[in-house]
């Protein structure tokens, strides 16, 4: 059978997702985990491959398996043997020819920004430290230019290899809670730093370095060095896939 | 000069705030990192000496130096010397005769409950993961009781030496929102492991294995195994710490 499976991490301490041929990856564990769980090589399809350092609540990966054990109880058996940092959320049998990066999906991602004077222990690890002070009204306006079908090239790192760089951002919203300012957004899909640089460049509006209409501009100038710099890896959480 | 310094840290890593013998301790690293910036052997005279794996957003500690550095720069400074689990929030000059213990105070603690069906990564370090069903409205109910000036002999650790067990709440408040039930305490000052005692009888009254009214008897019982259990550190955070 197709197993899909949630999971949640974080992030600080591996190298991203994607097994690599050094550094310990999400996928390893879990590809180790299920494979001393099931008996068999597991190999993993991951939804999201998350890079070093970012976050996740609900990623998404799927395997095929030979196993008797009902598809929902893989979710409890695994996290026996997964370290602290990583936790299946969930486990369910899906189609045989489910794929969860060639199938329609609405991904939802956050970026917390910490905006305060000291920096605070309990949030070092899921949020970037930023003491500038930051128009957030300003953010949110700027990011209303983003909503839509653009081809988002100036937001794509340029060693990116991909046939199209056009997507669709449903709803980004930035809001202000506290002394944590989040960024969130939905979309069908992302390039590659995509949300991080769109990250790095509203908070270049926000501390007004950047007026709020050059957004249209760096759009239309589909270029990488337009945008604002890639925010770092610590702020980004994955929260979710919604397969359609 | 006498300098009021205050700090927080996530605890999880530390054997609490007191110095030991054996085992790195929040006040270690604090004494470690102000002699070295000031030039001089600093004593501190903690506030709350927080348990091993309790954090804190606002814990206060106060030490006199003969240094020239303004006050209220030592905070940033001593920042530059501290690991990023420990961090300085405000530093400021105090009568010569403040002790932070010896005076009229008002603190506030957060107990931090995770109740959802599985682990979550992003929390793990600052909530007490429980899965079972919490009736909050119950647990809301009973901590009424405690509120007020109580001998709280019945929520306090047999080894603790103290002259009296009779302590004032001022409030304490459960609240859930998503999946986290949050206990938030105030009062004149709390006995040796009275808050973790306080939320792990409250999680009995949540889980339905205490009556509401119990606590009354619970207390009249002045008898520690009366009350339920002390809940993980993990959860715990003290907020901060106001002087009257």
């Amino acid at each position: 059978m197709r197993v899909c499976l949630t999971v949640a991490y974080d992030g600080t301490d591996y190298h991203g997702w994607q097994i690599k041929p050094n550094g310990i990856t999400i996928e390893s564990v879990l590809h180790q985990a299920l494979s001393d769980l099931l008996g068999e090589d597991i190999l993993l399809i991951g939804a999201s491959r998350t890079d070093a350092g970012v976050h996740a609540l609900g990623n998404v990966a799927v395997f095929d398996t030979d196993t008797r054990m009902p598809a929902e109880k893989i979710a409890y058996a695994l996290n026996q043997r997964l370290p602290g940092d990583i936790v299946a959320q969930d486990s369910k049998e899906v189609a045989a020819d489910f794929h969860p990066r060639h199938c329609l999906s609405q991904k939802t991602y956050e970026y917390r920004i910490l905006n305060r004077r000291f920096r605070e222990p309990l949030k070092r690890r899921y949020t970037y430290f930023y003491h500038y002070a930051l128009d957030v009204d300003k953010m949110q306006r700027a990011a209303r230019f983003l909503v839509g079908e653009h081809d988002f090239k100036s937001f794509c790192s340029i060693h990116a290899e991909v046939e199209t760089t056009v997507r669709t951002i449903y709803t980004l919203d930035v809001k202000k809670a506290g002394d944590e300012v989040t960024i969130r957004v939905c979309g069908n899909g992302f390039l590659y730093n995509m949300v991080r640089i769109v990250a790095g460049t509203l908070i270049e509006v926000g501390n007004g370095r950047l007026p709020v209409e050059q957004i249209d501009e760096i759009l239309a100038a589909q270029d990488r060095s337009a945008a604002g710099p890639t925010a770092p890896a610590c702020g980004l959480t994955m929260v979710g896939i919604e397969f359609l």
